[in-house]
């Protein structure tokens, strides 16, 4: 995959021409996990955790060995509109936080031993103000994605995106709006700390982007509303789907990226799973129009990938579990 | 503590002259937390979980270095009602799983650095059919209390205890309904894997176990109706609170050896965080009426500790950000 000026559409035809999980390591899996020593559905999840990865992986026995959390950054213009808590200069003053290792992701990554990349995507060009016109030209969006899909380290076995880019819980609020429907107030939320004035004036600002910009399909979706950020997530997503690297789905923003991929082809996050369910009241809309159960409801609403990197720790331990328990021959123990 | 005939009466002696937390440390550890690098609530639950074990540790930058598992074993005579779907043989079977490092809880023990212990408590003399009569005797409660007590590690800075016992559902049951009242089939569950005329049988079983026993007060309820391994557990998570040592609550039989400290002695829990809601339905019933809003629940019901060893994960990713975390200041972030 080479050409930026039709990257968008390179990555729709690589993703339709993606294989899908192995059903001969997914029979396996699920036939190793009927002998385990426990009672059969005892570890609940962890078992069609451990199932799911297997089969992606292509290893009924699978090891998380090395996972790989990216943070992509970006800036945008809507911020203009007054949606925000924060000033946008906080997005280069967290990238740089992310560098010194001073963030939460930076914690949970080196907990679980993650390899952490940061991505800066032009934040001192932000994307346009898209109650005025699209957010981002072809060019722009093109970029974005290639991007986030030469982020990934091809020999990872477990991936996380995560974000930073002050405005873009209403960025994420437009596209979900704009490919689910119902009303803007729907999709709205306090981000990092909007009272409800400021939530008021979000769901007018989404609502205003759609009728200016009338997306047609979710990669204009992306165009018009969207932001580097998001789109790069959505390529390295994508690039993950294409090699069999599962993936953890963070927040709100990352969930809006991910929306995207799945409205433009069918199956395109079978290789994702919920991370966790965000106090970001829309979050949940998302995750159910995705058709995705969060392992975790913690009320975080941080994003940097920090939920996500969370879950690590439970696709670790389901993992674990499975492929390193005995077998009630093994280990001698009548079943039951 | 020494003499085990009167160990109960010390244990409780101990625990009504327990310390609480650090209050200068849990100050310490909000202030700490209200100038990370994160919006303010951002971390959702992780924020309180650290602030919470921060001040149990008297360190408002603490660090998990040290976890501890241990499993209890125990037979229970109350097998002989036929309320188990797998036989008691199993016990013994399951504890030879856990010396071989093959069951699930190993797996987790290891994936998050905790030590693990295994302690068998009489298997080749179960307690008495609680139907007929008291499950233990005086010098046989305070054993187990005294043989929990005593498997704590005081340098651990954190303890799960966990268990396995053929029947021990049915005895978690007969304590929850003699401590919160009700009716003997809201207590009940399917264990292991119980059908419905098992689980009918199940609560006649307990309800009977209180007409004969008709115990009072808490420590006359876990001699009449518990058992070995859920004393001992009662023991253990008695000395981590005296000794200050946070405990992550794990399902069913935990809770209902938990519930009997909550009832013995106010705030005996204190140090306590619940690890998980399990699949048996009565645990959430148990943690409500404990105080304690689970950390994760994904349809665990295997016991062994493993929920809470799961849960493990979540308070060593609380810790990492809390203490790992640059403030505003230091990182150069703007505040808001």
């Amino acid at each position: 995959m080479g050409q930026t000026e039709t990257f968008a559409a390179e990555m729709t035809a690589a993703l339709q021409a993606a294989q899908g999980p192995s059903a001969a390591a997914q029979a396996e899996a699920s036939a190793r996990n009927d002998v385990l020593t426990k009672p059969p559905g005892a570890l609940g999840r962890l078992e069609e955790l451990a199932i799911w990865y297997a089969s992606w992986r292509g290893n009924a026995c699978p090891e998380i060995k090395a996972p790989q959390v990216i943070i992509f950054a970006g800036n945008h213009g809507v911020v203009a509109q007054g949606i925000s808590a924060f000033p946008p200069e906080v997005t280069v003053q967290m990238v740089a936080n992310f560098e010194g290792e001073g963030a939460a992701i930076n914690q949970l990554a080196k907990l679980h031993g993650a390899e952490m990349a940061v991505v800066s995507l032009e934040l001192d060009r932000p994307t346009a103000d898209f109650t005025q016109g699209p957010a981002m030209d072809a060019a722009d969006l093109n970029a974005a994605l290639k991007a986030g899909w030469e982020a990934v380290n091809p020999e990872s076995d477990l991936l996380v995106v995560g974000e930073m880019g002050i405005g873009n819980t209403t960025a994420a609020a437009a596209i979900a709006l704009a490919l689910f429907g119902g009303e803007a107030v729907d999709w709205v939320g306090r981000g990092t700390g909007l009272d409800d004035a400021g939530v008021a004036r979000k769901a007018e600002v989404i609502a205003k982007a759609l009728q200016v910009n009338a997306p047609q399909g979710p990669m204009e979706v992306l165009r018009c509303v969207g932001g580097r950020e998001i789109a790069a997530m959505a390529g390295a997503m994508a690039r993950a789907r294409v090699k069999g690297i599962p993936v953890i789905l963070d927040g709100f923003i990352c969930c809006s990226a991910a929306a995207v991929l799945d409205r433009l082809v069918e199956g395109a996050l079978d290789h994702c799973v919920a991370g966790h369910q965000s106090a970001e009241a829309a979050h949940g809309r998302v995750l159910t129009a995705l058709g995705k159960e969060p392992l975790l409801s913690l009320g975080l609403r941080l994003g940097e990938g920090s939920g996500a990197a969370l879950a690590i720790g439970v696709l670790k331990g389901a993992i674990a579990c499975h492929s390193g328990m005995a077998s009630f021959a093994e280990a001698g123990v009548s079943d039951g």
